[in-house]
């Protein structure tokens, strides 16, 4: 299958008429063929008119038509193969074997939505009665159903060329809770865009839905990007990348005349407390785990382990020894584009040169292009705390060790942390009582808290939370994986006195499609 | 029981230092005692602190704990007896009838919160065990339950003293959620604030929780609420007034170091749609309960109609004849405050002086104060698309009906509204297939939709939805009545291989809680 170049606008491939992007082998810094002219306005509203134009049938979709649509988008992803394959590797410099096992986490993902679509627990169905006879007043028929938002923008992401990107978590999610999406592609990888878009494309026309629930554009941030979000036929975003990138779509979609709300999944450093048993019986252990979660993809993960907590002792010296011997052993590792190479360099470099930190092991040394080079630092509880910037989160294999003076510091530096997407705690049973007095502070500060972990795995399931507080994500009540994403998409409506062939299929009063439901304050599954 | 004037934080009534507030009799335009002088700038960061303070605590009280606190507070109110009738009366000038049953309703409001609490729906578990022989890799132990997103600044309404103030829905279903509550009361009903926040005082030391769970401040919007939304301890807010103060509210919270969600009820005229047959069959019947709802409490409802909608024909001649004569024999009645009467004074000579509408009838006049005449006007299809301010809410029982050339008209005028709270339909069986066509549009727009009903009754049950896309509020994800409304204090955490013994009890492998939960992709009750 030969790559076109084209923006993909319903079922039709329309050639951009603004700069092109092309991608970049960040192993070789070649340029890769073919060149991909961006999008203008016009090519925006045309993607969102059709957007709109599918909205209504889309969303009217029965739940098993949905969930083969889905299904399909699957099917069509694994039926580009090889070719697939190897355009990522060449896009995103990620090694094959993890190429093609983000190929099976998109597909998974999207089979996982199919059966959540099919369960309709999402559709939160709560039915009370008509009440004729109550006193003062007869209570009439109330009936509730979640219903789409409307037509979502999705960005994707440039870490997970597949899992985040077009057919990513987000997009899934979208098509799960009957919205038509239009994606913005990630410049990084265009190709890999445009495969996975065209085999949207397909199982759109395979399923004879409306051509517009599926659009892909190519182009800047500005014209692309805000475009998108400023559309008025757009109702919602779902957004994975850099702070700054998730704050300025956040205030764009605030201004709008109509508000609509924005998922944007931004920034963490997802610390790890290492608590003094734990330490004491398996310091080394924990250092090496510890290294290799922080080498993992040359930590270009959003739960990257960027901060290790722990109170000082000799267990913790020998960790930081045993850590330190691992990062001076780890190999480069090629980074996913430049511009994240660079960003990483000056993160280090700030660091390097910052007096409230020390520099404690790097790794290997490379001649290769965009070569990450893993880098651990160390602080003290005071410096850390008095030193905003060491908050900051550096994208790439780089962690900062905070040594505290005790437990109770060790909690006020928790205290002061932002926003994170994990908290992990390593623990041994002689912990449990320090560390459920650390476990209030992890809760208000994380979407999820790991025991004797790593964060770096992220499962799709029901009980996921990809999320947490400002700065992890704009919206703190979500999470971007796993099948409560589909909750992102999805508004309330009550119907009141319905006749019966008037009401939507899922909350018709004898429960056609079988779903779980709250009838008159009793959960009837 | 005497009132103070005093602010009250958590256990402590402190004299306000700013300029002060008095309640004024709107039927007599008398000035009320005693004097609530305006909490600073101090006061806000103290009851914030004290909310701060507490959250932990609080948020982790058991379920029967938080629903013993919900009962007491119904306890204490009721224990307020005819003291509160007659302040609120007086300070509302609504009819005691009215206040007696709002004050009902706030307490059934607090005890269905109480149920919807120890049922625990709300929790959201999901489960999904440990498969230590996955391949290629193991899954660990996941879970997911709900916390409270931290202490939420309230803003009383003043349409509904009791109902939507200081023990309301916001208040009601934040503290379900396990969320501290710092109420600014409304300026219109200082005295019935007092009353009410220490029935809610009292019920905070009888169930001996941390004094910080709720504070009351009287003051300026922009002392003590822009202060209020702007404090860091301050993580949600609930509002219900006009679309200018809650797009203010928005945007402070979003101007915030750390945005924060806002859930502002603001602004809706409510469309009612009157097709053929039903006109045909029982146009008079719908006519006079048009005007009855129109009337009810002078129109100072959110879910007042304010705009009807049919094609144009004899019996909506007869309608209009039916309505008009209705409108003209309704006697006066005393709005809420000098504010709210000038404002609809204002409202209905700009309409009757606007060139695309025509007066069709109005109310008798009267001599006494601040005294709402019912208004009733006429426009076409044609004037009302072109004419953007002809959907401006006029808060008070003015109704605009707008004439159409055939159905395709009507649901063209029905796209172009804005978002509302309901959309009522008004049917006979020879309708039905007008009326389906016209259903996916009023999903889109409206959070409630009802057949053959008025809007102004809103139940407080499990399926019911107060809420709708912007301007009917500012997240039309959420509901701000019925038991749903807890779900917008809330946010999911995952637990990932956490030992039994560190688990949060709503999530322990025995479910000691017998919660209904979502275990292994499986609904279990």
């Amino acid at each position: 299958m030969s790559l076109s170049g084209n923006l993909l606008i319903g079922q039709r491939a329309i050639a951009g008429t603004q700069a092109p992007v092309f991608a970049i082998n960040p192993a070789t810094n070649a340029q890769l063929e073919p060149a991909y002219p961006g999008g203008s306005r016009e090519h925006v509203e045309l993607a969102c008119s059709l957007a709109w134009e599918a909205f209504d049938r889309y969303r009217d979709t029965s739940l098993e038509a949905r969930a083969a649509f889905l299904e399909r988008i699957a099917q069509n992803i694994e039926a580009l193969g090889d070719t697939l394959v190897q355009r990522a590797v060449a896009e995103s410099g990620l090694p094959q074997a993890r190429i093609q096992g983000e190929i099976g986490r998109t597909c998974f993902q999207l089979r996982t939505f199919a059966r959540t679509v099919r369960a309709g627990e999402w559709l939160d169905v709560r039915v009370d009665e008509a009440l004729p006879e109550r006193q003062p007043l007869p209570r009439p028929d109330l009936r509730q159903r979640h219903v789409a938002l409307g037509p979502v923008a999705v960005f994707g992401a440039s870490n997970f060329p597949l899992a985040f990107s077009v057919a990513g978590g987000d997009t899934a999610s979208a098509f799960a809770a009957g919205c038509p999406v239009i994606v913005k592609a990630h410049s990084a990888h265009p190709g890999t865009s445009e495969l996975v878009g065209r085999a949207i494309q397909q199982a759109v026309q395979d399923c004879e839905l409306p051509e517009g629930v599926f659009s892909l554009l190519y182009g800047s941030g500005t014209e692309i990007g805000i475009g998108l979000v400023n559309d008025p036929h757009i109702k919602a975003v779902g957004f994975t990348g850099s702070r700054s990138g998730g704050v300025a779509l956040t205030q764009a979609a605030q201004a709008r005349r109509e508000p609509i709300p924005v998922y944007a999944e931004m920034s963490s450093i997802n610390p790890v407390f290492l608590f003094e048993s734990a330490l004491a019986n398996r310091g080394a252990a924990l250092a090496e785990g510890f290294v290799a979660s922080l080498n993992q993809g040359a930590g270009q993960f959003c739960t990257n382990p960027g901060l290790v907590i722990a109170v000082k002792s000799p267990a913790l010296d020998d960790f930081i020894a045993t850590a330190s011997t691992a990062i001076a052993k780890s190999p480069t590792q090629t980074m996913l584009t430049p511009g994240i190479y660079k960003a990483y360099s000056t993160g280090v470099q700030a660091l390097a040169a910052n007096a409230n930190a020390r520099l404690q092991a790097k790794g290997a040394e490379s001649e290769g292009h965009n070569q990450c080079q893993s880098h651990l630092f160390v602080t003290t509880a005071h410096d850390f705390m008095r030193d905003h910037t060491l908050q900051a989160e550096v994208f790439g294999s780089s962690s900062l060790i905070v040594e505290c003076d005790d437990l109770a510091q060790a909690r006020q530096v928790a205290e002061q942390l932002e926003g994170q997407l994990t908290a992990t705690v390593h623990m041994d049973d002689a912990d449990t009582d320090a560390v459920a007095k650390l476990l209030p502070t992890l809760e208000r500060k994380a979407g999820r808290i790991l025991i004797n972990g790593w964060p770096t795995g992220v499962e799709v399931c029901d009980a996921m939370v990809h999320g947490g507080p400002f700065p992890a994500t704009s919206d703190a009540r979500s999470t971007s994986v796993g099948t409560a994403a589909i909750l992102r998409f999805l508004r309330p409506v009550c119907y009141q006195n319905f006749p019966d062939s008037l009401l939507p299929t899922a909350i018709k009063q004898g429960n056609p499609l079988n779903l779980s439901r709250l009838v008159n304050g009793q959960r009837v599954s």
